[in-house]
């Protein structure tokens, strides 16, 4: 596995045009986001992912977690690298500065979670779940509960997870049925008994963290059925006084990890609650609210998961861009010069670098552009808030299949070592096949995308966007295409189709409308950089966005007949027929 | 994992329909292959390769083949499944009635293959690989060497293997270095010292078969440089006495497997031969034409590695379908009735799966479309031997992309289940990603396609195709635009664009190409089907098919802008501006 590389002018250039960093600074909420700072913090993350995090991405996951006499072990090295990372404060960055955050923008957020999981996937999966319950807790928690809990998640010296699924509730979260009983009596009066099992809890056990704050999803006695009688509960891993001090250990207990395609560094637990009758927990929020809570930090989640996909393809694409640069073989066709040459030489060795790289600049571009609307949202301005509302299942979805398909291009590249696992790049290719899975699959999020997304703003909302688009891409024919596609099919999805017709299209047209976006914000980046914004990207920026335009912007109108086709077909065959 | 179900009757109709078996079975030479006997293999393989291949799927994947003192060991159970495969009498199919064959048909070895590598890709690569050995004596062995080496070859008590890759010649065969010195005195005189190390070895050394032939390409003494200067030897790894019986071992041992992604029961190899100089090899054909005795039988080894990516679609297909009929989760969107459902009922489940079974049809119909022009071939008909140079390209890089997309959408049916090792969709994905690499990779494949095999025939082999197709698509208006953007294409390719405008556009030009034959082929399946031809295939067949032809074959269309742009952009970098 080579060396990351933090491409920190393409993170830059992608945080000040597609993100608009200098316009979030302007108020007085984000004024520390200046220049300088913006640019130290990206460097500066940068070097720590490459020091610290990817030197242990290979044996991560060689060895994996490992659950030992229900402890968690990581491999040597993954203490040492995570107490740096708390040291430096980097867990730090865009919570509040009540509890000890610097306060700053989502978007820069975002860029320290794309250099650690571009290092290390599997590692970084702990800052971002523990994000995850800061923003829950910062939002839903009580003033009481915020000043135990969020200064030490703040600072990284605790970690969180998130415990939603059990086994016979997926993706349908309201068939959960751990269960939260009122204590009346006792010390612990006040709070709640919980029992239950939880699965797939990333990083649910671990011992890097002084204490993990398990958020848990339980229903009360009596709740009403499905998603309206769910609660949101704080269960600590060790029980905190009120003094902050650490207590006796809770009683919960990581049962068992999973064997796992990739991310094997990240342990995915299987966690039982109340085995002994004895776990307790303090309720977030109002009662049988606690699907609410948790929605409230989805929208970041998805974003922090596509943000996966954009990581995963610039990690392999460095990975195929070395390769390519340093192995002979054959000479360039129709050469009379019969020297061998690098690969990156031959045609299409370079077609598949630069999808590659294509692919991954307009998966980054989308990011921080969704990310740039998500702190404006922050900021009171509801059309950005609904805009990113659009955006969160495109970039989810499509960052996540582009994360894929990147790391399987870099194993072609690579020829039969890709297929070696001492390579590394087979390793890219496993870690990024969970991203499209979890976090809602991307089928839910193409599902959201044709119901509860194209309905917001009276249906406007998707329309919107893409005549914005088309304006802008009134030079660019393919792109201008494309959202005339998209938009087409929108108005037929929100004025015609039936609900099944729009989910039978949804996955195609969610990619549809992520492509019009990433290349609409591709073609700023080619503008910005015309106009001198990135000198050193001066060459290659202007290849990789026509590319995009030229290319992948034309396969992604080929799919408007799937997108269009309906249910019918879909619900033809009985199910006996279908599975035969 | 779920048990495998051989599809007996898709795999008739295939072989009836495209590959036309009772037009062979006219002929004199496969006379024998009659309807009675050929549903007698299709059927008895697939119930062999589900009881005692498919069982040792999973065990392989986990424990997979160990190097132990120089001896490779298999799990428990491959060596008798393998006495057992043996004594059936699969090996012998299509080999040559002189040496124990059955002289049958290229189609129904094809289908022996398909139903074995479903059932455990890795260990088919055992019996795939000796059939490679078996043609190429079949074809340039002398009649010494045939009555030597074949019989215990085509009865499979002997396995073969394929020598060709050296760390600096991987696809560049050109570049070996393996040498072979004429041996003049002594027992062994006539014969060569052979010596070099080769890399890539599938299954190049194990304890299954009684001895294993291995065909090792080599030069000469002062041999010319390059691929004209490469020969053929039979290197066995234990001698061969003139009575048949097994002498001593040769001077050839296995220093090391590959720990790879996928297929971990089949044995990868670095073979070292001649540390000793003691390694003897013959010669099979003329010296200096090695390369051209292994382009024969590149030809179906090419094919039969396509054949993979239709076996691990059907695999994989077939666990989705099981898994997606019994997980319940979610009640159907926009159903009054609240009860959850099997998530086969939900629209979106319900396109990936018909998506992974068309795409699986439609490879499977490419796949024995073309082992029937090869039959034909073999009885002396020049337009189908033709035909079958122009598809072998799209059935082995198609088959193989497809193969590893099916697998991947396998997955994600599966949720979180899907990411989990034991379930075994991910054995699939991962097992099939070998595929679009070895055997030539599919950049060359496509490379072969527009170079090579678009100037068949004066240039017309390619536009021949593409005119029969438009002829009997003409009231598939899809199809129909597929086949003309294919047309126009080869056409500016042969007369137009440059060797590196074509080779920039190979890849999404030779998958346009497949996608139109196989919907073509799948066209011709719903036109017997409709005419009585499968009736268990009555209902789901034309679902399959108006899938394929309103959804998969647009989204081809959607790559004519990608084929035709040309490679300026992507040579406008150089090679450090490039990698950055």
């Amino acid at each position: 596995m080579t060396p990351y590389t933090p491409p920190t002018q393409e993170q830059l250039l992608a945080i000040r045009v597609n993100a608009g960093i200098e316009e979030l600074a302007e108020s007085e909420r984000f004024a520390a986001a200046e220049p300088d700072l913006v640019e130290a913090i990206v460097e500066g993350v940068g070097q720590f992912a490459a020091g610290e995090f990817a030197p242990l991405n290979r044996v991560g996951d060689l060895e994996g977690a490992k659950l030992e006499n229900g402890v968690v072990r990581l491999p040597e090295g993954f203490k040492e690298a995570y107490d740096a990372y708390v040291e430096q404060g980097w867990n730090a960055i865009a919570s509040p500065e009540e509890f000890g955050g610097q306060g700053l923008p989502f978007t820069l957020s975002c860029n320290v979670l794309e250099n650690l999981g571009s290092a290390n996937m599997a590692f970084n999966l702990l800052p971002m779940l523990s994000v995850g319950a800061i923003e829950a807790l910062e939002h839903h928690g009580s003033d009481a509960q915020k000043a135990k809990y969020l200064p030490d998640l703040v600072s990284g010296a605790w970690s969180g997870t998130m415990n939603l699924t059990e086994p016979q509730a997926g993706s349908d979260v309201g068939a959960l049925r751990a269960t939260a009983t009122p204590i009346t009596e006792g010390e612990h009066a006040g709070k709640y008994l919980i029992k239950g099992q939880k699965i797939y809890i990333t990083w649910g056990e671990h011992e890097l963290a002084g204490n993990i704050i398990h958020l848990v999803l339980a229903r009360l006695p009596d709740a009403p059925e499905g998603s309206r009688g769910i609660s949101l509960f704080i269960v600590p891993k060790y029980h905190v006084k009120d003094d902050g001090s650490l207590g006796p250990k809770n009683d919960l207990r990581c049962v068992s990890i999973e064997h796992k395609l990739g991310i094997n560094a990240s342990p995915t637990c299987v966690m039982s609650y109340g085995d002994n009758d004895e776990c307790i927990g303090e309720i977030v929020g109002e009662e049988n609210r606690g699907l609410m809570a948790m929605f409230t930090m989805m929208n970041n989640a998805r974003i922090n998961v596509g943000n996966q996909g954009v990581q995963i393809g610039e990690r392999a694409t460095q990975q195929a861009m070395a390769y390519a640069k340093e192995r002979i073989q054959s000479a360039r066709a129709g050469s009379p010069d019969k020297t061998p040459v690098a690969i990156l030489e031959h045609a299409d060795v370079r077609r598949m670098l630069l999808r590659m790289k294509a692919l991954t600049e307009g998966a980054r571009a989308l990011l921080y552009y969704c990310a740039g609307q998500v702190d404006r949202g922050t900021l009171g301005n509801q059309a950005a808030k609904m805009r990113a509302e659009v955006l969160v299942p495109l970039v989810k979805a499509w960052g996540t299949d582009v994360g894929v398909e990147i790391a399987g291009i870099g194993i072609q590249v690579h020829g039969g070592m890709g297929f070696v696992e001492e390579t590394g790049a087979a390793q890219h290719w496993r870690d990024s096949k969970i991203a499209p899975i979890y976090e809602g699959t991307n089928g839910i999020q193409a599902a959201d995308l044709v119901t509860r997304k194209l309905g917001l703003d009276g249906g406007d909302a998707v329309i919107s966007l893409l005549e914005e688009i088309a304006r802008d891409a009134a030079d660019e024919p393919t792109l201008f295409a494309l959202a005339g596609d998209c938009a087409a099919i929108a108005r037929w999805m929100r004025d015609e189709a039936s609900l099944d017709d729009r989910l039978a299209g949804s996955v195609p047209f969610c990619t549809m409308m992520a492509v019009a976006v990433a290349g609409w914000q591709l073609m700023k980046q080619a503008e910005a950089v015309a106009g001198g914004a990135a000198p050193s990207l001066a060459k290659s920026k202007p290849v990789t966005v026509r590319f995009f335009l030229d290319r992948i912007v034309p396969e992604a109108s080929g799919l408007k007949a799937s997108a269009t086709a309906g249910a019918d077909l879909l619900y033809t065959l009985p199910a006996e027929e279908l599975v035969g």
